[in-house]
């Protein structure tokens, strides 16, 4: 038994959505949700408190990062990373295998774990999936990742078969070695783009038994049809009652059709790394802030928008601090981005209760589906 | 008539530091006041509210920065430069003299004014008295200063004497050019290390009867016991009942000194700039977050103190912010110090109500004072 309750509150009768909440040791969200991501146990340039109050309600962090800065020692000793980086909400961290795999130099792939050289001198260092919950248990985030494994898109059938059995051998041993009861363990469903993978990998996971599941190796470069399928393919084959977290994935177009399969979790970094780079989120699309055009706008970046950002700056203002480099650009961009995944969030939770996400997923392919290869949206 | 108005509330008997409240049309504030510089129209890496919380009350923008980006035109039409960057109080803007000598390369300086070529992209500008007043004119601070002159230090005598004449004719022209009511036009005082120049620059300023002085030229490479004698041999010349600004200043020893010898207003940008490379503010000295020992150190940033910052994180953790390279670092530091420069000058006013700042005076030449060339303070 775990301290994580999660209950579904309501199912959609149009499509396989659904609300619910989910309740951790550190406090309880209403799902769909998304997690804002702080990749070093902070979300780059905000403080806790304007997290907050943007509408966050639980954020990430990666494994990988605090194993190599500051150590899991500094921050076991700070009492966790709920007190070390001051959010006092739900945390989940991954479990260190995505970032293994696609960050560091030098990786040999073992059935025991992986061996890296880390991005930031180079020392050499062991993961296995007991090396990563003993981590993630210092941690002590509420929900904490199994050691999983994928390979790069796109891979040949057979390591994606291997990665599947890996993922469940290593989910096995994850779910030996975790010791605290405070802390929810999930497990990663892989299979690449082979729908019987996939379900090969749900299965086996289901078998042990986690009080919830993610689908991992996803928007890593597969078509947009490809990865809905996958999801539509492998939700039904997960309990109804555990949470279903969709790692890494955040466009908005994405969560809606992902929550009309019935995932209730995600996470991503395009909305605050756009940020930082002053590409905007709106309801209407995306906006670039540097625009000549936007530099006597007096207008806020997004009409109807209720951030701080949209409620005392105006375009004309934000273009200007990108224009000139200040750090307060990067900070009231990343502020208004976060809100309106929040937001559509919101909307998201309303048409699940109410009409349904047809017309929000109609909106959203029309404002950001159309700009992106595959990007027209899963055939609904 | 200007709609500033300062009152001096209280003179201390021991030395000629006083107490008083300077009323501009967008707040009051009490002084001694530290100002935070806000270059290019923003703190570095604080919003407003963030400032308003740590205690910041009045705020300096620079005009150089300001006219080149993004140029007076869109801040007048955004309805003027407390609205463009949503800061509600009072607001001074410098004359643009001090970062055209100092940033600007190709400068020739003429009776007239200074061409110059921008740091930005090599483009061609001129400045003189009645353009520097035009365009504050048109970004609309509460207090603006007249277009003043002075020589790199070291400097001749003859140079000095020059610039002196210069900044009293440049002054005359500035009154002459402004043109709005609801701003009030400091004169600057200059002069280099000569007590006569200082005295016949402050004689020609009050001469022209501005509603406050400035005393500029100062802290620019010259001996601690120069400034402060500097400092002190201006201010008797200065009007009791005008309020008195020591341009740049801003390290906590200088600040007390130049109090003890009458002055109200102060600006530096040491503050916030220190924050952002790690160097924190307190009153035992300063300390560099990114130092080993703070590794696992638990406490905040500064025993006591009040600040967002020392309320919700260790040192352990902005250590950890400043070697991951994190924004918030900088976010969370800069909080801290300017915290720190509003709670000296709560200590200022409250040892100027009460025993007097000798003791204030002495703990920081002992904290800040034995590490700088001429450090020791004025001898008082």
């Amino acid at each position: 038994m775990t301290a994580l309750q999660f209950c579904v509150t309501q199912r959609s009768p149009r499509d396989h959505a659904r609300l619910g909440i989910l309740k951790t040791p550190h406090g309880q969200v209403t799902t769909p949700v998304f997690m804002p991501v702080g990749t070093q146990g902070t979300v780059k340039g905000m403080t806790p408190r304007q997290l907050a109050e943007a509408g966050a309600s639980m954020l990430l962090a990666n494994t990988y990062h605090l194993y190599l800065r500051p150590g899991p020692e500094v921050i076991e000793e700070a009492g966790g990373l709920h007190r070390f980086a001051a959010w006092p909400g739900p945390l989940l961290t991954d479990s260190g295998g995505f970032q293994v795999f696609s960050l560091a130099n030098l990786r040999k792939v073992t059935e025991h774990g992986v061996r890296f050289r880390s991005h930031i001198d180079g020392s050499e260092h062991f993961l296995g999936p007991e090396e990563s919950v003993l981590i993630q248990n210092r941690l002590g985030a509420d929900i904490i990742m199994a050691f999983d494994f994928f390979p790069a898109y796109p891979c040949q059938r057979g390591e994606a078969a291997r990665s599947v059995e890996l993922t469940t051998a290593w989910a096995r041993r994850c779910r030996a070695a975790h010791g605290r009861e405070d802390q929810a363990l999930f497990g990663i469903v892989q299979g690449a783009v082979w729908e019987d993978l996939r379900k090969e990998s749900a299965r086996g996971l289901v078998e042990l038994d986690f009080p919830g599941y993610a689908i991992g190796g996803l928007s890593v470069g597969e078509p947009k049809p490809a990865m809905y399928e996958m999801v539509a393919t492998t939700t039904p084959h997960l309990p109804w009652d555990r949470p279903r977290y969709l790692m890494g994935v955040g466009s908005p177009e994405d969560v809606v059709e992902a929550v009309r399969h019935g995932v209730d979790m995600f996470d991503c970094v395009l909305p605050t790394r756009n940020a930082r780079h002053g590409t905007i989120l709106t309801f209407h699309g995306s906006l670039q802030v540097r625009k000549a055009g936007l530099a006597r706008d007096p207008g806020p970046l997004e009409e109807g928008c209720d951030c701080y950002t949209c409620a005392s700056f105006s375009r004309s203002y934000l273009r200007h601090l990108f224009k000139t480099g200040e750090l307060l650009g990067m900070t009231l961009a990343t502020i208004h981005n976060l809100r309106f995944m929040f937001r559509l969030m919101e909307r998201v939770q309303l048409a699940i209760a109410g009409d349904g996400l047809e017309n929000l997923a109609a909106q959203l392919r029309e404002a950001y589906g159309l700009r992106r290869a595959g990007g027209k949206g899963f055939p609904g």
